[in-house]
């Protein structure tokens, strides 16, 4: 058809040959509509008043000496020989009115800063997977290697906001140094904001020291401009480990920021049903939001949701699930009952990169988004439950979260939007393809994807009918093949080394 | 882990060995959460006046000289040389004021009635494509065979709530009787509403006629308790063809339902713009509203949208995109604006039924949800754009429709769900897999998925390492297997192959 062909063609003229992987350009992400509420204002009222009695009658485990003293001198009920913590409301209460609503973390890239606060919306690339996958060398263990391609894919797309804590484990580095080699990829490779690891104080503060070289900034001053940030993971049900809340302590000691994210997995370390595991969640997580004000007033907490079901026959966890949706939806609710940022994750269930994985991916995704999720968590490359980071899942999930970015983009609605000149200019039974209001905006009307084919069946079996995962490979290809670095000061690169360099053998020599 | 192992063989114990496919019952699916809202009221105005601005200014061709008489008997300004109606604002708050903004259509087997009401979702499968693809074996034109084989997925697949118009062509069939056979099968292999092709009063009344034997019920019965329903798909921009205007006389005289449905793909036969192609959509709506109140005031009619983007590059129809999901939330507004039953689509463009399809599928699933559409049309088995009905897609597709339904169900909270004693019961650092609060739940405590699979890796690859679409295919292999045919009265079977037979002779010999 003579007008299709024309629209081609005027398209290539215009588009020119694209240097780049056309992709959107960075940009905050907002939801500008009210969050969706599946709770009612009794039904939260009824969860937090569980999590208190939960705090107050049976408390939390807490494994680390140090931890405990703080609860104690704050007044806290402390059961040194089974290291109990009960807290009453009063010290939650007190928590939570220094707990900062919002807050904002700065990499080295200040442009590049991530705002932690009412309907803004964060992703961060997958965190934690002991395994990498890729559809042409397949799956294999975790390597330095594959550690700084996917951080130079992280740095490649606009949309992924930050990077996770080891998006996979660089296992043929020495275990009790690694996290100094991931933490100098970060911050050569990219100019991301980063989560560190916070198993243990040591870990936490090599993070801190090496964002201060790289931005240029004492430590004073990296506590009054936060850059790094730590999940705590909690041991559910009611237990922290020793090493995560020395390291959440080191964090809040600095002014860094900690996602205290309860690890409820109904059936397993929570209740089975939603309301349940909502409230042990909401429990674990107040103790660890009170923790962190404790140790620092004021000091960046956020409220993290990690409530997903396992499968009851075989006890796997699963993600993506209708329960796992709901539970995104509601935590928001729970985490804008205390006034505090709030992170989800974006997770699936599946073994690889298929339909399964992007209509789980989809599920979680959409109940973040819609609970006014400020840090989409795992939002990029997550495989098998979080066993494997995968190259074409990260690829088809950027084009997921490409999707949503544009769909949270408001409706305009003005005369020439409503186009009324433009519809009499065209015949009944005529098309828009030609009509002067289409030409003005044809390129830039809609979303282009990344992944998706629109080819008709014919011209996709002639182009080699590549489904979409098959396309991604093609896609993680070139955007490696056109990564550039972003630029640092060399001195800075060589504090960054020395830093290393000394930190190791530090480590090596038995130094904490 | 033996408290996993003793989960397994408990779950096993208590199963049995299942006869059929596991799924979630039939049921009325409703959202029960207030719909998203994209546009602010002002918005919605706007839209609203510039659509009669068109109705009023520019008019919509009309090329069935029935309706146009009809359209200037009631006062309407009618072009009878361009055959073009203008409507006033009148005529259309008239219609409005007697279009019912509820109703139900009851199949043979009246349990399964189809309520188009308020926050109440039916799933319909997908209609209309030419050709069929299964994994065995590949892609064809459509047949009668693979007609009966999709319609009796239908059938078994409690999810899906009603049969599209021709889910495929078949094609072998003469063209001008096909629908006969069609709807026999309709009535024979399922008990479920189904849509009818109203190209042509003739086709739209032989529906309405078998449909009427298969009840039981007169005609004059039928008007009282409606059961067909059509789509009327407007040949946009702006024109209503002769057969489907005579086709929604016929089913408006009849009582029977009318979805008017605009094809607004925006940049091709509508605006580019988003507030464009909903003016537009609106004004190419109302006036089949209009035309069904005049011809029958009270008739049922419903709201249809399909406003969606095309590919700028090469004018290809794009689904499941950014606008299409914004249309799908957007176009609820206009139809609660009206108080009438709402209708969009679930819709991609992928070739292949791979990621791609999915999470196009659930971006306009979401988008028909949180628009509190009535009626999801295509929702089952819809592929290349409707070019093709897959089985894999349908199997998928349910998949998809179960897991919304399962979101959709409100989270409890008492007592017994905030489980406070279970948590009390289970040490720091615990399990609840043996919690009473858990053995009492686990069966039904969570969505029991169909396709997802959920094993670790390696027992995963042990069982074959099948994906998403291989394994979906083993699922409508199963569900094939164990269909069975809906009981029918065999004296309106016979009733019903002796109207076929008549009327084919009718048809063969030329009448309409």
């Amino acid at each position: 058809m003579s007008v299709e062909r024309r629209r081609r063609e005027g398209g290539r003229a215009r588009n020119a040959v694209p240097t780049k992987l056309p992709q959107l350009p960075r940009q905050d992400v907002v939801n500008p509509y009210p969050p969706m509420e599946l709770l009612s204002a009794d039904q939260v009222e009824a969860i937090h008043q569980t999590s208190l009695r939960i705090l107050e009658e049976l408390g939390i485990e807490v494994m680390s000496r140090r931890a405990l003293d703080i609860f104690a001198r704050a007044g806290a009920t402390v059961d040194h020989a089974s290291m109990t913590v009960r807290l009453d409301r009063g010290l939650v209460e007190q928590a939570l009115a220094t707990a900062p609503s919002s807050f904002t973390l700065t990499p080295r890239n200040p442009e590049k800063r991530v705002i932690l606060s009412g309907a803004h919306i964060n992703f961060g690339l997958v965190a934690g997977p002991p395994n990498v996958h890729d559809c042409v060398r397949g799956r294999r263990q975790g390597n330095y290697q594959d550690y700084c391609d996917l951080i130079r894919l992280a740095q490649s797309f606009n949309c992924i906001h930050l990077l996770g804590n080891q998006v996979c484990a660089p296992i043929e580095l020495p275990a009790n140094s690694r996290h100094l080699d991931t933490y100098r990829a970060n911050l050569v490779h990219t100019d991301l904001v980063y989560h560190c690891s916070a198993i243990g104080a040591g870990r936490a503060t090599d993070a801190i020291r090496m964002t201060a070289i790289a931005r240029g900034l004492t430590l004073e001053q990296m506590k009054a401009s936060p850059a790094v940030l730590t999940i705590i993971s909690v041991n559910s049900p009611r237990r922290f480990d020793e090493a995560m809340s020395e390291g959440l302590v080191a964090m809040a000691e600095h002014g860094q920021a900690v996602v205290i994210t309860p690890f409820t997995l109904m059936g397993a370390m929570a209740p089975v049903t939603l309301a349940g595991a909502l409230a042990q969640q909401n429990a674990e997580a107040l103790l660890g939001i009170t923790l962190s004000q404790l140790v620092n007033p004021g000091c960046p907490v956020v409220y993290g949701a990690f409530t997903s079901n396992v499968d009851m026959r075989s006890g796997a966890p699963a993600f993506g699930t209708p329960e796992n949706t709901k539970a995104n939806v509601a935590s928001g609710q729970l985490a804008r009952r205390y006034r505090l940022p709030y992170r989800a994750s974006n997770s699936n269930a599946s073994n690889v990169a298929d339909a399964q994985s992007a209509y789980e991916t989809q599920m979680a995704l959409w109940g973040a988004v819609l609970g006014h999720c400020n840090l989409v968590y795992h939002a990029a490359g997550w495989l098998e439950g979080g066993l494997t980071s995968s190259f074409e899942k990260l690829v088809l999930d950027v084009e997921m979260l490409q999707h949503m970015i544009e769909f949270l983009k408001p409706i305009a609605v003005d005369d020439a939007e409503l186009a009324f000149d433009a519809i009499a200019g065209v015949a009944t039974g005529g098309h828009f393809f030609a009509s002067p209001h289409t030409l003005e905006r044809y390129e830039r009307a809609f979303y282009q994807p990344m992944v998706s084919n629109w080819q008709n069946y014919e011209n996709w079996q002639l182009a080699g009918g590549l489904d979409a995962t098959q396309r991604a490979t093609r896609i993680w290809q070139r955007a490696l093949a056109e990564y550039e670095e972003p630029p640092l000061d060399p001195a800075i690169r060589e504090e960054l080394d020395a830093y290393v360099r000394t930190r190791r053998a530090e480590i090596a020599a038995g130094e904490p």
